[in-house]
C-alpha cells in the first residue's frame, strides 16, 4: 500500500496552506499549460486520479463534463473534495492508485495532477489507466519533472563563477526517494522521462504533446519567488490518447 | 551556414584521438542501445546525417543495406569516410544539415548520431527528414542529452555533504551555447526533450522508443572513466517512424 502522508496531521496542515490548496487551480503555476492540453469535456465522463481537494472535478463539471469520479487515498482530502463539489455529478472514493481497479472502458478522460510520482509501479498504473479509457479517450497528467525529482532534496548551488546552478544527482538511478517536503520521509518515486514515455507507448497510449513547464516573464512579474523556475524544470506535463490502430486491450 | 568546426585543424586533430574516432562504433558507449533501436536494414536505402568517418555507413552495408548516402559538412571527415567505405555502395556528399535538401520519399531509414545539437532550426530539419522518408520509414537518432547540453561547459560539483552532483543551469532557456570542447567556441544548440518530441510529432514522426543512455555495471568495469555517467545523462536516443495514419507530406 502506498504511503498516506496526506492523512498525517502535520503534513496535511502544511499542505493546506499552499496557494494551490487554498485557492485551487488558478493558483497552480502549471495549470494554464495543463488546461490547454485537455480535450473538450462537454458530456464526457472523467476520472481524476489523486483528486485532492476536488478542484479539478469541480472545474470539469463547470466546463461541461457529464460525470466525474475522483479517487484519492487521503480521507482528509476527500472530505474537503466532497464539500467543494456538493450537489455536482461527482463521486469521490478512497482508493490506492498503486493497486486500485479503475474500471474498463468507462472514461473519455483520465486526468492526474502531480500524483504519479507517488506510484511505485508505473507499468501497472498505465495498464489500468489504458483499460479504464474508452476508444479515442485521453490520459492527460502532470508529474514532478525528473530533473527536479531525481534529487531527494532539490537545491540550488553557486558555481565557481558565482552563477546559480541546480544540483542534480542520480538522475539515472530510478526508484524510491525519501524527501523532506512539509514532513520528513515523504516517499516518492523517480522515473526517467524515457521510462515514462515508453511505459505509455507500451500500453497503447500515444503521446500527443509534452510540456516541460517554465515560468514566463509575466509569471515572474506576478510571482517573483518563481525566478528559479527559469533554470530548473519543476513540472512535466503529458497529453496522450488511445491509439486507434492498436487493439482495445480491455 | 552552420559552423564547420570539424575542419578546424586543431579541433579535427583532437577529435581524431577519441576512441570512437579511432575504433568506430564499438568504442561508442551508446552504440549497443542505438543499434537495438534500428530496423532490419536488408535491402534498404539509408541516409546518414552527419556521417563523420563513415563508420555507420560501413556497418549498414555490412548488415544488408542496399545503398547508403552519407552527408557531412566537414571535408576532413568525408575524406576519411570515403577511404573507410571504398568499394561499397555508399556515396558521401558535403552538405550543411541546417539547409540541405534531403530528397523526397527516397529512404527507408534516416540515421543521425550526435549531430542534431549542431542544428539551429530543428523544425525545418525534421520536416526535411520526414520528406526524405518513404511510407513506413524510420528516423533513428542520438543527441546530447539536454540535461548535459543545457550548460555550456558541463561540470560536476561537490555538495554540502560531500556528495557529487551535476551542475545544471538554464535547462529551460533554449538556444545557442558556446562551449569549449576540444576547441574554444564550439557552437551547439540546447533544446528541451519536450521541444524535440513535439517537433517530431508535428511532422508526423511517431515516437516508437526513447532511451536516456546510462552506463551499466559491466560498462563501468570496462571503462572506469564512465563512472559519472551513472549520475548525469549524456546521451538521448530516439526511434521514430512515419505514421501511416498521417498524409504523406512529400
Amino acid at each position: 500500500m502506498a504511503q498516506n502522508i496526506y492523512d498525517d496531521a502535520k503534513f496535511f496542515e502544511g499542505y493546506s496552506q499552499f496557494p494551490r490548496s487554498r485557492d485551487g487551480l488558478a493558483a497552480a503555476a502549471e495549470w494554464p499549460s495543463l488546461r490547454s492540453m485537455l480535450p473538450d469535456l462537454t458530456g464526457k465522463r472523467v476520472l481524476d486520479l489523486g483528486c485532492g481537494f476536488g478542484y479539478f472535478a469541480q472545474w470539469a463539471v463547470e466546463n461541461g463534463a457529464a460525470e466525474v469520479v475522483g479517487l484519492d487515498l487521503s480521507e482528509n482530502m476527500l472530505a474537503v473534495a466532497r464539500q467543494n463539489c456538493a450537489g455536482m455529478p461527482v463521486r469521490f472514493e478512497r482508493a490506492d492508485l498503486e493497486t486500485a481497479d479503475f474500471g474498463s472502458g468507462e472514461y473519455d478522460l483520465v486526468f492526474s495532477s502531480l500524483a504519479v510520482h507517488y506510484v511505485a509501479d508505473f507499468d501497472s498504473f498505465c495498464a489500468r489507466v489504458r483499460r479504464a479509457l474508452r476508444p479515442g479517450g485521453h490520459f492527460v497528467f502532470s508529474m514532478e519533472h525528473p530533473v527536479f525529482a531525481a534529487r531527494a532534496n532539490p537545491e540550488f548551488m553557486t558555481d565557481a563563477e558565482g552563477y546559480m546552478v541546480g544540483a542534480v544527482n542520480d538522475y539515472l538511478r530510478e526508484g524510491k526517494r525519501l524527501t523532506n517536503w512539509i514532513a520528513d520521509g515523504v516517499v516518492k518515486y523517480h522515473r526517467l522521462i524515457s521510462t515514462t514515455i515508453n511505459a505509455l507507448q507500451d500500453v497503447g497510449l500515444q503521446l500527443d504533446h509534452v510540456d516541460e513547464w517554465s515560468a514566463t516573464d509575466a509569471d515572474i512579474a506576478d510571482h517573483p519567488e518563481w525566478e528559479k523556475e527559469r533554470y530548473q524544470p519543476m513540472f512535466l506535463l503529458f497529453a496522450t490518447s488511445v491509439t486507434s490502430s492498436l487493439p482495445n486491450r480491455t
